[in-house]
């Protein structure tokens, strides 16, 4: 099995994914909130890339659906809820679809149409992103989602998390990127050390929001892998 | 003084480069090859992108002129040298025109017409380099060649180096790709040692290069600063 590393949305080429399992990262917060409403029960997620599409997708699909997102990392007026993994609870989510658009998440996801399979990936969920590959038994190219288009330090080293947990299991070949993802995570296996070097640390840390990047740092405590299938997370 | 990087020559976009400094880079070893000529007293370098294209440019431009470059590492058919650097010695290279075509390099140099300046950097001259961008005093964008089209190690960690040689002068904001190679440098100073783990490397070892990898891992050793003016390097 051989591991690649995409390193943003922009960069994503249909030949690098093609027929591949794409693991798609956005740590901070997407891919995040992604793992964290489907664990609780949300019954699926629909990633639109605009604001507009958002709103007429509830309106044609699902009015009780639940419209979540950001734009520059605030909450959309008229949406239910921002981009903040910890305010999807089991209360609000279970059992309802939660309809979301973010700048840079949901672009990577709809980007990598055409790999054979698609899952969702964060250091939440890393352990069972890992078992999955495995089952799934193809190569894979790890999609960072990247900051507006730009090679992000939090989405790497959650890849080399991710990467770490698969060469637990067995042998794999990496590519160059791959492999330094790898070795800035064995240098930081907190995570937390190394995400403090991004521009995206910044700016959620201007916008207030340490509780978020507490928790989108806390590894491997979710067992659920959301697959993307048919414009659906299930 | 902001300092972005990008992966390999196939992921350059214009936007990334216009007007700013670009540093392109193939320590393995393309830019290795010119800085070298270059301060052995080579006349200019005419960096061109296909085998047709340098054999026309000798017989229209100057017959005298050395062919060199490479296919897949390998000694093109009809060319006077290869990409090994130690073969640019003063007693062949002094005074003459080098027309030189690679993989990767000559493509990324191309690749970056619209940047204000382009100059030529590996790990020979990385001091000399710095200091020219110093002089120059504007946005820099590191232009990895990569290896086909891919993230390379060895080019990463070069361009690491670099930062690191400008860092020790004046205070510059790094974009997370850009301190990214930063890190991996300070972690491995000697060079060798990561680039060990590039993919590139074992091509390099396979056809029995390894003194050219010893003698492109030689930091600072060479003070010129090749420069790319109107399709000539000088």
């Amino acid at each position: 099995m051989k591991i690649d590393l995409i390193i943003s949305a922009e960069d994503i080429k249909k030949a690098k994914v093609y027929k591949k399992t794409a693991v798609v990262i956005d740590m901070l917060r997407a891919t995040s909130v992604i793992t964290t409403a489907i664990a609780n029960g949300c019954e699926k997620v629909i990633p639109v890339l605009t604001i507009e599409e958002a709103l007429k997708t509830r309106k044609e699909y699902d009015k009780k659906a639940i419209l979540g997102g950001e734009r520059k990392g605030l909450k959309i007026e008229g949406f239910d809820f921002s981009n903040s993994p910890i305010e999807y609870s089991k209360e609000v989510i279970g059992g309802k679809t939660l309809i979301m658009t973010t700048t840079n998440g949901t672009r990577a996801i709809r980007g990598s149409e055409g790999a054979k399979d698609i899952i969702i990936g964060s250091v939440l969920n890393a352990e069972a992103v890992a078992n999955r590959i495995i089952e799934l038994n193809n190569d894979v190219a790890i999609v960072n989602a990247g900051t507006y288009g730009e090679f992000s330090i939090d989405d790497f080293i959650c890849s080399g998390y991710i990467i770490s947990c698969v060469k637990n299991k067995m042998k794999v070949e990496l590519t160059d990127a791959a492999k330094t993802a790898y070795y800035v995570y064995k240098k930081n296996e907190d995570i937390e050390s190394f995400v403090k070097y991004a521009k995206h640390y910044e700016r959620i840390m201007e916008l207030g929001l340490e509780e978020d990047f507490k928790y989108c740092c806390r590894k491997s405590t979710l067992k659920v892998v959301p697959q993307f299938i048919n414009g659906e997370i299930l």
